[in-house]
């Protein structure tokens, strides 16, 4: 058995892109024989980037319902929400006492950050410079080692803090005795980027995102906005530099694709093409909207999963965090 | 009532200077009215320092039996250990998220650190620092403000500590609402400082200690060697001088202490004095040692006192807690 462990930020509402490069391989792999899948919800995670609490709240619903309507099994996988494990958190001190502090003045995004300060000519090179975005590859590391997690699949931009949690790992073995399984990073090659309304990766950052269970008319309303160029209807076309088609693609089967890539030679309008995509997703995420509007209007019975799956979660967490305040020397006296 | 909040490291056996300038004066602050004691013993802390488990346990065994042998009632105040308190570790982090780097860059204790590093020539400012120490503010600010204290009696190089409890307690309420309460720092100016055997102030780290409860034969040898000049019996004494003398003071009422005075005005010999201190201070704390020899043989007493502290504790931080995390945003979602 391998264990593998997803984390999930709770920030934004989850679209299409999510769905396609995150949602969908990790529950196809979650389905793996031989795979113990643990997901969870990092809310703690995102008060680093994040002070709404209101909108933190609705996120962790609109995520979790997002994952369960998409086919995510409650049963088969763990599946918590970090804030629900405080054992977590109490590793999260263990660990930060056996990291050095060199090993965070090297992470990316702090080391970003405080780029971006020399660049604006700032004299504090930390300045807006939290704990928490300092500190956070920590807690990550605290996330993996607490579930003796295996393999770790990130983003090319997260192998760093896989490393660290490994570094820290092997300091804490090194010192305390092999409790800590080193964790893997797996970096997903060929995860589907999806452009998005402007023709850029589709990220909340750029602000060209489709929600993933956009009502139908605002989802009809977003793909006529997705852009194409000029070229008129009857004139051939280059899929290969379409978004229609890329987000197409990431949908359909390759029949259809191809179907799709051979219309596209014979010049099919853009109109159409909207319309063609419009529909299928539509149909696609039909029967998954439906359940995630369903979860929606249930927050009790989203919050009743993630509380289930935090006892599955707790269940290793408090024996072994156990293990480890004995190895460290926080013991009962008696 | 005032909430008065003490934290005890637990690293090394307690020697009589502890007793003199933290533990008695703390458990005479405890009785007070008015006043509601909060004390623990920081076993997270010492992380930080210390990476030998069997010398956390005996430590924290020790320090524990030692403050209740010493008098401290568990039926009037808080006692109990940080590790069993797992809020403290949760607000730990939420209040990481809510402070700046730049903060931490300033503390004394960390900039001692790279102080030391570079004036050994060190190309690495950071070398050896581990997070521990870079952090272990925010922590000791968790601390404090999980219990809503108000006074936090501190020496002079911990001031610096709770104004930073403070600045990040004020940060937190400007953004998520006035939760916490504003710690202050409450300075000992007349705290007893005890020489040790050499004459240095009395510290684990000169290894010129005199153990609290020293066995009677040890104690005796320690006393015999306290350092004194080269004058003989006979010849006039200046006890402002004097280690023995300020020991003995530290213990004994106004009118023993003048009696001595004019001992040493007319010429006390160094044995003599010894002989007299060593039976003083025995005779003081020979119903304590005897309690903390029964507690250091019950360990299963000390730690069902512990918990039953860590309960009375828990009965503040988890309801607060839940406070915390529900302005944060971390809520039920149903």
């Amino acid at each position: 058995m391998e264990t593998v462990l997803t984390g999930i930020t709770t920030t934004g509402t989850p679209h299409i892109g999510n769905y396609v490069g995150a949602i969908r391989p990790a529950i196809a792999a979650s389905k793996r024989p031989g795979t113990r899948s643990f997901l969870f919800l990092a809310d703690y995670h995102s008060l680093v980037k994040g002070r709404d609490p209101e909108r933190l709240r609705r996120s962790t619903l609109e995520i979790a319902a997002a994952w369960l309507a998409c086919g995510l099994d409650p049963e088969h996988v763990v599946f918590y929400r970090q804030s629900d494990v405080p054992e977590i958190m109490e590793l999260n001190w263990i660990l930060t006492c056996m990291t050095a502090k060199g090993l965070m003045n090297r992470a990316h995004a702090y080391k970003a950050a405080v780029a971006e300060n020399e660049a604006a000519g700032d004299r504090d090179p930390d300045k807006g410079v939290t704990m928490g975005l300092f500190c956070y590859p920590i807690l990550m590391a605290a996330d993996i080692l607490m579930f003796k997690t295996n393999k770790v699949p990130v983003g090319s931009d997260q192998i760093q803090h896989v490393e660290m949690a490994r570094d820290i790992a092997q300091r804490f073995n090194h010192h305390y005795g092999e409790l800590f399984v080193l964790p893997e990073a797996v970096v997903e090659e060929h995860t589907a980027i999806l452009p998005g309304l402007d023709g850029r990766k589709m990220s909340k950052s750029y602000n060209n995102t489709i929600p993933l269970f956009a009502p139908r008319d605002e989802l009809r309303k977003l793909i006529m906005k997705i852009k194409t160029n000029s070229q008129p209807p009857g004139e051939p076309k280059n899929p290969d530099e379409s978004a229609l088609f890329a987000i197409y693609r990431a949908f359909a089967t390759p029949e259809e694709t191809a179907a799709i890539r051979a219309r596209y030679a014979e010049g099919i309008g853009w109109g159409e093409m909207k319309q063609i995509l419009f529909e299928y997703i539509d149909a696609h995420l039909a029967d998954a909207r439906a359940e995630y509007e369903r979860l929606i209007a249930s927050p009790e019975e989203v919050e009743r999963v993630l509380r289930k799956g935090a006892e599955k979660a707790r269940a290793v967490s408090r024996p072994f965090l156990d293990e480890i305040r004995y190895a460290v020397g926080v013991r009962p006296l008696g």
